[in-house]
């Protein structure tokens, strides 16, 4: 541990935090972690680091507290709920807010704990599990200048890449969404055109080796039509995850009253998706809602 | 000229048709050249190959014609109007049909000409102008045998990527229409996304810094909204182009019954655009439909 080193911690010990807070451990922090599945921050803590049972107990230890969890209403849990962050926190602690959220209400807690006298930075991530573990992920930031400062070490620690995009919380949130809305609508229409060479007898690793050398190509379509190919739909990222960020793409416009007609044909197909019983399955999986058609088998693929 | 190359002549002498008969020269065959512009095709025999004044006077002295005419109806009269191909040219010969089309009027045209002792080479392109003279330019292929054997010197002169996907005609047209579908709604949604951006009063440029290093990138977003961002919509492929590919797509789904949201939804977002006023821009100029932005200027983007 490095002297000169905030104290960390961080919560929500899923897929993504774990990694983080590997990252974090590895690059000389001692990092303090909680989940409300107390095994996992033991398991975390048993090779080095400190297991806390609340929020509270973990935020009255750290100065820069990163929250990993999956959304806005287990953020609120997290920060107000009983034993939460904002009652135990130093103040000038800072809330580094890494969950995809509608950018309104991360704008709100920018507000809700600067007048408790804490720090907040707006910080969505992108880049999945593996990226996450080996330090290589993408942040996408947000906040004043003094939040900032008092995170800058953490942040820079835990991703290859922090983009910087306002001084103020909100940017990094709508950025990241956005992002949600070009990869959700690349993933559906990926599924749309593979669907329709199937049907037309197209041959379908044909198809994927032209696309993916021509103007057509998108990184979702190489990378989900690959699993489409393979017959894997194991959830990398599931059908589900999509059905809640283009909905808050669709929520956040809406607040502006703002028209995004292939965002929103892209949710209605992966909902339904989700509800003829695909919603925990890979996100490539929006292709199963397409009729008349046969997908690659798994016997075809394992030769 | 070299003895063994076959002798061959390019129908329509447009960027695409212009660059193919310049790359063929330069590969050192004898071109001739036809245009319902005859200034043009004498602009490009006065630097070697024939200008013919009709197609059927061109089909008379080559033994592969290659067609680069903007549609289905310009192909029929090329090949069955008064001074056509079809009725004058050499038994065995072959047409090399370049045009984004229906399938299955491609289909149906290698069996008409099959009838009348003709070959015919399903032969979409792809890459624009610059890669057609470079001779790097795609082909999405299919065809017979014979035709192909009859045709391959040519095709090997023609493009720097010759894909061959089918042992009949269709599979080349339907790859190439899969891929406009691809193209055309990533172009639509990066305008969407851009547009979102804008609202929401993210810097613009950054959002592009960010998204051309992410998950949610395509080859259409960078490439097209280096135009928005440039405020320069020169028609490098006008609006116009998707309102025509994309509705070859859904009226190739449409003659099985297939559906297809996005596509349709992008088709409609063209169409909108085109009716407004910008059909003969860039389509970069999609993003224009949407309202209550202020799109970046050109003043902007020269200081």
């Amino acid at each position: 541990m490095h002297a000169a080193l905030p104290s960390v911690g961080v919560i929500g010990l899923g897929a993504m935090g774990l990694g983080i807070a590997k990252t974090l451990r590895s690059n000389g922090f001692l990092v303090h972690v909680c989940d409300v599945r107390a095994e996992a921050a033991a398991a975390f803590a048993s090779e080095g680091g400190v297991a806390c049972a609340t929020p509270a107990a973990l935020a009255a230890a750290c100065t820069v507290v990163v929250s990993v969890v999956v959304n806005a209403a287990q953020n609120e849990a997290v920060l107000y709920g009983a034993d939460g962050v904002a009652g135990a926190a130093q103040p000038g602690s800072t809330y580094v807010m890494c969950s995809t959220v509608d950018p309104n209400w991360s704008i709100a807690q920018e507000t809700r704990l600067n007048a408790m006298g804490l720090h907040y930075v707006d910080a969505p991530i992108s880049g999945g599990a593996a990226k996450a573990a080996s330090g290589q992920m993408t942040m996408m930031t947000s906040a004043k200048p003094q939040a900032y400062a008092a995170a800058d070490a953490v942040l820079n620690a835990m991703a290859g890449k922090v983009y910087r995009l306002g001084d103020q919380a909100g940017a990094g949130s709508k950025v990241k969404i956005i992002n949600q809305l070009l990869a959700g609508v690349h993933i559906a229409v990926a599924a749309e055109a593979m669907a329709l060479g199937l049907r037309e007898g197209v041959d379908a690793a044909a198809l994927y080796e032209v696309i993916t050398h021509s103007a057509g190509n998108s990184w979702m379509f190489e990378n989900r039509m690959a699993h489409v190919l393979a017959a894997d739909y194991t959830p990398l990222s599931a059908v589900d995850i999509f059905v809640k960020d283009l909905g808050l793409v669709l929520d956040t416009a809406r607040a502006s009253k703002f028209p995004l007609p292939l965002a929103a044909t892209a949710h209605q197909m992966f909902m339904q998706a989700s509800t003829a019983g695909y919603g925990r399955e890979d996100d490539s999986a929006v292709i199963k809602i397409f009729p008349g058609i046969t997908l690659p088998s798994a016997q075809e693929a394992t030769p």
